[in-house]
């Protein structure tokens, strides 16, 4: 009953990751991760979320930075500049080599999973990351200046547009990778989590990829998010200004709400009201700056699966 | 009277249409680059000697190591090695760039050509580059280890294999570039030059493209030809061991016979003799160690050019 499943997306989900991998054996940690913000960029098939884990995983990450590699060095953007190729997403030399040979592989047949697998071993990770789905997904979003694709939205507009709404292209078509609904369902679980990532942009592709939703509500192990909100605020990204446009109160009823029929809790933050939240809950402080910080809140968030799981 | 083209392959004739870049205005001189050394390596479309070109003319060239950019870093090979990629053949991170964004044009549908003209008008090159041909060429050789492809052969096994035979994989359906006849053919020409590049290795893939060796043959200016021979060796790369092993003497007479139908004058080296050369010959240093050894070299083989012109 040592085995735990992570939904995550970016750099908050990889804060709890190695949060539990200091605190679960890492081979018992399956991460299920948002693949909708994946994109090809200069013809090169880019993850950000699970490179992001790749690299918080095996202490590569630039942490200061909050995405690529530490002590990266950009003479791959220095030259495309001065060849007129696009500039508005910035790839490092280093990171290069991930999106150049996953490209390779995927070209050659090989599936995401696969690739990822690959990765994870090469690096010495010992805990399985899986893409949501080895199948195309797209988040694309439909905003005041039009219809944007994730990546032009974050990094190129830097979440200026107001968001209307938000689809996953290709969702409804989409499998969960080799994997992922074994992992969900295995009946020896002792949770299920889903990190404090963006619920709308970087979880709710997850839960749209078919099977994915359905296998949560049947899992035997408490399914248990760590609220994003950390008094009454986003911790980091477009969270809190996304909630606004879509008429939503920056609170942990908002985010209970949007999981209700998903999870058993909520982990939230000890600055936040919880009351008449209609979800068992448990209340730490969930802001994740050190790895001390990391580790308690997965402890945290495991106590409240247990506590529920009785 | 001054438009001057040159066949030409990598590093030696880089050289000489630098120098000719010296003693003639740029705009008029039109370079016709080899392209059988090309491959596509971890998927990316890459272009030795078109590349050569374009760092060689552009100031970019790392002359101490004969290949790639000055200052180039390496922390995509680092990473790629990091994960199982291939490594035997050595992508810089600036130099990365031409690869990935010439890849990315390709798949868009450009050209060559049109990628080549992109990048040498980006940074600022004013002769004209052209690919022998837009389309695939490939030079593959039959070793005594077996059949390797161009790369594979120069690079991995360092031209250690012997060889028997090679080979222009697609070189009988391949069209001239745009441009590339018009060049040759052009009344107004003062001189067409070959470049003392490797004859079977570098030149003769831009021979085998059809119509080229045709519009060579019935070209009004002088074909000159720069002998890659100097004091009875070749002065880089595997020219010497491969006549050897072609059962060729290291002379210009071999030269002159590889080049004959081709050339109407060959520039020699003072330190090789001429006795009994059957074709109109020049002799100066060839040596191009320095930007004054390949302006002298430009001079000297226009100059038995237009005397050949009368």
């Amino acid at each position: 009953m040592s085995r735990v499943v992570v939904l995550t997306g970016g750099v908050g989900g990889a804060k709890l990751v190695l949060g539990l991998m200091k605190v679960c054996p890492p081979q018992e940690v399956t991460a299920i991760v948002n693949t909708g913000d994946d994109f090809r960029h200069l013809g090169l098939a880019v993850s950000p979320d699970i490179d992001t884990l790749l690299y918080t995983l095996s202490g590569k990450a630039n942490a200061s930075q909050g995405w690529g590699r530490e002590g990266e060095s950009w003479s791959f953007m220095d030259a495309l500049k001065s060849l007129g190729g696009e500039d508005w997403f910035l790839l490092g030399d280093g990171d290069l080599a991930l999106h150049v040979l996953r490209s390779q592989l995927l070209a050659k047949g090989q599936t995401l999973s696969t690739v990822t697998a690959r990765f994870a071993a090469a690096w010495g990770i010992e805990l399985s990351i899986m893409p949501m789905s080895d199948d195309p997904v797209a988040t694309h979003l439909a905003t005041d200046e039009g219809h944007l694709s994730f990546q032009r939205y974050f990094v190129e507009r830097r979440c200026a547009p107001a968001v209307q709404a938000i689809h996953f292209e290709g969702a409804e078509a989409a499998a969960p990778a080799p994997g992922v609904i074994d992992a969900i369902t295995d009946p020896d679980i002792r949770a299920i989590l889903i990190a404090p990532s963006n619920p709308w942009l970087s979880v709710d592709p997850i839960l749209a990829v078919p099977g994915i939703r359905d296998a949560l509500a049947a899992a035997k192990a408490p399914v248990v998010a760590v609220s994003p909100i950390v008094g009454g605020q986003a911790v980091k990204g477009p969270t809190t200004k996304l909630m606004a446009e879509l008429g939503l109160a920056l609170t942990n009823h908002s985010i209970a709400n949007h999981y209700a029929g998903v999870i058993d809790g909520l982990l939230i933050d000890g600055r936040d009201d919880a009351t008449g939240l209609p979800i068992e809950f448990a209340v730490t402080d969930t802001l994740m700056k050190t790895l001390e910080d990391r580790e308690r809140v997965g402890r945290a968030v495991l106590a409240l699966a247990d506590r529920i799981a009785g």
